[in-house]
């Protein structure tokens, strides 16, 4: 076991392909959408930033990334399916060992969440005119100080449910929908000594990464998932006898 | 979704190689030990059972075999990696659809259950002469009926905390060994519409399967997860509102 | 550990003065909102009903009728006050002891359900024009057999998030409310060798028990909380040991 | 919800009775049970620590101790019923508002515990001459920081399943005793937005509070338990719509 001295080294990767595509999403994303996450907790004096991104070599996580990684935040949507088996393994890995994981958005389908989850992630939705009104149930949890009882989005995309994690260990948010659906949209898990965040807002033609209240709930998320621990993933030991066994 | 009629239609699958490579296993388990399961719970008026084994044409899961099963025993240890990934993706979506999964023992590290659970499976081992005790923490769960508050293997491999499994939605035994260890050994967690539990005795030298009250656990537990339901596993659709929505 | 056999025996206990006091509410229970639930309830062939009401002696829970009974079913209001703290505590010990408990809309302020959750109950209210849509968020549940993605009720009093409850073990139903509000309308918990169930719906001025759904929500729920098993409470036993002791 | 600041202000109850009456308790905790727990935690910069005992005017919790307390530690076993119901509503109260508590040892049957538990607290026991090792689950959370795979405790009061709690949110540590029994002997939940930490270890008669591995896990859960965080615990507030709602 090491302990990680601050500060916080958080790895923000997106697909980074929207952004280049589409020219609405370049308007709203121009350093692209792992570019404005980086901005914001950038500019927190405990933690330091890099990015990476889908068409870098080894998806911008190859070499020492993930070792020196605290706190992966991931943002993928259509292209899942072209992020390396390796190398979902690899960070997949780092989180048991104690990396933090906070999964955005359409990230519910990525897999390194849900190759954590063991379930599908699968969920309702619909682009249209919805606004989002997401609920506060734990007012005292770390990752929702600053927020009040609730926090609006204007126009966002709806997700709805059943969504297909497990129990959620801690569930903070739950959001109204104008269309008239509920979802999960803040969650925990434990897995191995890592940390997992899903956070439901963040479609890639609308400006919500801006919006100050999802910036303060990435960030107090970043703070919470980061443990400073870091354990060896997968020993199974054979181990010693530590009481007198019986003759054979 | 579909209400099926009972009986309950239970696969006992086992990799049926220690029994064919060792004559101690195979003196204790003539017919495989997915033969001794399979023989206890055939006598059950509301199973009806067949067996599967690594060796035959797509693990002996191939065709609608899983499609008609309700419930899924499970038994590896030595060839975990011969396991076709296509077969584990076929049976991880049959129990988010809802089909019962028993993994028992060495399956710690079977590929379909640390896919269910998103962790590493391990622990500690030790193949030796402890003695296991298996406590009943909830003498009114379904599994745990016709045991009382504990009961005794006299012989078992020792596997050790910590554990490398999500917090179980219910934590049914723990175990005491001799040589000073304690395990987690009966444990419950839903998946999608499935549900499964994992139990730990079992190893392939010792004649575990063949004691009443173990097969009173994993009789109890077929029935339990048996949920009589099959949902789509991922369907993700797009979805009308059901309330106005503004105008774009 | 006494096994008891079928029928299901129900008690169905209400509070019965909005009934008696407010016309509105005579005309749409005449037979009280105990009289209601114990009618649809009774219909079923494994289930047999009584009533019980504050205003009873013992608020009809004396004798033996907690030790005969296998689900307690509760709705209370206006007069959690006056239910003796002697009753609440013997209906307690005999939840703990496998009999099962639903507890109903304003019962989230009962004492028979604020001691087992050990939290305050609170959550946010409003008697309007709201519509509530529950979401199913597990179609594999027992409970939500025969209700399909979702229902309405058509005009419900409005309860929203926070909800000052533990988490739950099962999450079953979110709503959604017309005025903007989300909230965990269906939940259960497990305390000691008792299943509980709270369900959201209720309120005394609407029609909702004569609902077909929430009808066929209270009947599942009512057959899942039958354990069919009796344990003592509250033991702590002195105990021999089962191993060999040092010598002091 | 207001932000304090630190030093974490802890108050450390005991009984104090064992203490006063029997010599051998004298010998080991001369300043009583509390006293040696405040004497650790008082070494700590970032912990300030005040005492309170059972025969103390309102148990030594009165004026505004409760509102001036963060975390409160809590140890009694022989006068659980001379504990006022008004000063554990009190207690209680402050802990869903976001107080800290640390239940020790026998405590599992205090008032305050069993209250926020909603469960008996029922256990086995037996006071002989049983080793007790504690194996830690989980290595990366906060409260194991510093304790290895195991610890042990050379000589300890034997506690055995069934443990009459909830379960856990985070079960930490699984004891194993000489006798033959295991125990959950420490565990956390959320009640409110409380934190609640129970720990095993502690018979009066043993110096185990002397030991450095029970301190340092005790000191942990100080600074694990305190939230920084107080909201109300119990508001009810009727709510005005958010979204228009139909006519009446």
């Amino acid at each position: 076991m090491i302990n990680m001295s601050s500060p916080i080294r958080v790895t923000v990767w997106s697909e980074y392909r929207h952004e280049k595509n589409n020219p609405k999403v370049t308007g709203i994303y121009p350093e692209g959408i792992h570019g404005a996450i980086a901005g914001f907790l950038g500019k927190q004096a405990d933690i330091t930033v890099r990015t990476a991104t889908l068409d870098e070599p080894d998806h911008g996580l190859g070499g020492s990334v993930l070792d020196e990684t605290d706190v992966l935040v991931w943002w993928g949507h259509m292209a899942h399916g072209e992020v390396s088996d390796e190398i979902v393994a690899k960070a997949k890995t780092r989180v048991l060992e104690g990396m933090g994981l906070i999964a955005l958005h359409s990230s519910h389908k990525a897999k390194i969440f849900t190759s954590l989850m063991g379930t599908s992630g699968s969920l309702k939705w619909r682009m249209s005119t919805d606004k989002e009104r997401l609920w506060n149930l734990m007012p005292s949890h770390p990752i929702t100080q600053g927020i009040g009882e609730y926090f609006e989005i204007a126009n966002e995309e709806m997700y709805g449910e059943p969504f297909g994690i497990p129990t959620p260990d801690e569930l903070l948010f739950i959001s109204w929908f104008t269309g008239g659906e509920v979802f999960r949209s803040g969650a925990t898990w434990n897995r191995g000594s890592g940390r997992i965040f899903y956070f439901r807002p963040g479609h890639e033609t609308l400006p919500t990464y801006h919006q100050a209240e999802v910036q303060t709930v990435i960030t107090n998320a970043v703070r919470w998932a980061h443990t400073g621990v870091r354990t060896e993933a997968d020993v199974c030991p054979k181990s010693e006898p530590l009481e007198p066994l019986p003759e054979a």
